[in-house]
């Protein structure tokens, strides 16, 4: 591993995050960033990311082993397609994007022969973006889902995990569609959710959003296309998640309605008994 | 200030925490505490949150300069009744409730005359509970709100204010009914959806369930009886914001299912502001 190139498309928090800890670890020979803004790759290799900053993708991806691909889930697919003919025979690409089912469905069949690609997702996000917020430790005792298929090459599968596994991350196998159905109920849903409260909140009662309020909405400051593409990617089984939560949300109001304090404690109690399962 | 006896009733994470700010900045003779459970009392007085606890009411309210009840909402209004016929001429009782409507027009016009009551809400709660979290710095920064009437003696309104200010806290005043629209939206909906859905989420999911979820259901932790003794008091107005939310989800739900990016992009900034605005 510690001979190898890598080669990382987009270094925000995540992609950051990645050469971070692969450099401290030493898991890399070399640590490109390949990017859109020059800035970014600079601020990146200021804090030590990344060893290299390139914007032109072809000596980005020259001679590289691994390619991570770190961008907003609309654009994963696309540049997995198109930076696969710049790279040499052998080389592994992955990702770390938050939905799965459209890109793994997208990308596979269409990668030259001796370009291989696993997807990935790193349970590991933030409200909070750019490499200034990258943070070596961010995948350590976190979970990372893998989504092999049934024309995955199982060296490849043995390698993504292998690379998450030395970053630190525990690892899950899953197949793209279980995972967008989970993902869905597990962070889409609450961001959803989040958002729409933290919508609600006028102006002349921001002195009274406590803590409560705070940690119930904070990740609704997160990036608009960001989110908004992985709406989009994972619309079905957001809005079947979301259909799941609307009739949630009407049982506490009917037991509201009724004046049925034994329902309304049979649903905090359900609630509490998840939420104390989770710890802090 | 530094001469008074304060009784604190409910030495949890609210009146121990009231205890230790007390104590910390010299601002009491003496602090008591006064509660049903002598195992809470004695937890209490070891971390030094009071000096002395007592499970009998008279011993602790004799001579008492001011009474802070930091019970459960659906005790306060009956507590306050009941200790003040225990309480000396020119007593000051407070209280720490997150409801207002209910508690103080129960007591209005109920108390003895030469001891008055304003009810408070510190803006500083957790989902945890008890005595071990207390935080002399708990209320450091936060909001209290204090709810007068047009019954409210000016002197022990201005006391209430004095107290909380010297705990560090900043003071807004609001009636009582304000004081319960307001948090029906920004702490009791809130609650309802960080625990509504944290009970959708199945064991089989829980590994998946990342720092996302973990936020937004924070408070689904917190006590049951403490949250459904809120809910029945705030029941209108906590109703009449869950509708709104209903119809903001509702929007979410429209503009998913009409594939209609723009109506999502702005659904999600107007959220995105708030939050932004909130800060960490």
């Amino acid at each position: 591993m510690s001979s190898r190139i890598v080669t990382i498309v987009g270094v925000g928090l995540i992609g950051g995050s990645i050469g971070l800890a692969l450099k401290k670890r030493g898991l890399a020979r070399e640590v490109r960033g390949l990017g859109r803004r020059r800035e970014s790759l600079d601020e990146a290799k200021a804090l030590g990311a990344i060893d290299a900053g390139y914007v032109d993708p072809a000596p980005a991806l020259a001679n590289a082993d691994l390619v991570v691909l770190c961008t907003p889930v609309d654009q994963i697919a696309e540049q997995a397609i198109a930076y696969a003919r710049l790279c040499k025979p052998g080389v592994l690409l992955t990702d770390a994007g938050s939905t799965k089912y459209q890109i793994v469905t997208q990308i596979e069949g269409r990668l030259p022969s001796g370009v291989a690609f696993v997807g990935s997702h790193p349970l590991a996000g933030s409200e909070r973006k750019g490499p200034a917020f990258a943070d070596a430790e961010l995948f350590q005792d976190r979970w990372t889902v893998v989504t092999p298929t049934t024309l995955t090459d199982a060296t490849a599968l043995a390698e993504v995990v292998a690379l998450w596994t030395s970053l630190g991350s525990r690892v899950k196998r899953m197949s793209p569609a279980e995972h967008d159905q989970a993902l869905a109920l597990t962070s889409h849903l609450p961001h959803l959710i989040a958002s729409a409260l933290a919508g609600l909140l006028p102006a002349d009662l921001v002195e009274l959003a406590a803590s409560g309020f705070r940690d119930t909405t904070r990740i609704a400051a997160g990036d608009s296309a960001l989110w908004l593409a992985i709406f989009e990617h994972n619309r079905s089984a957001l809005l079947t998640r979301l259909a799941d939560f609307e009739s949630r949300i009407a049982e506490y109001r009917r037991a509201l309605e009724q004046r049925d304090p034994a329902r309304l404690r049979t649903l905090w109690e359900q609630g509490k008994d998840v939420r104390d399962g989770l710890g802090r």
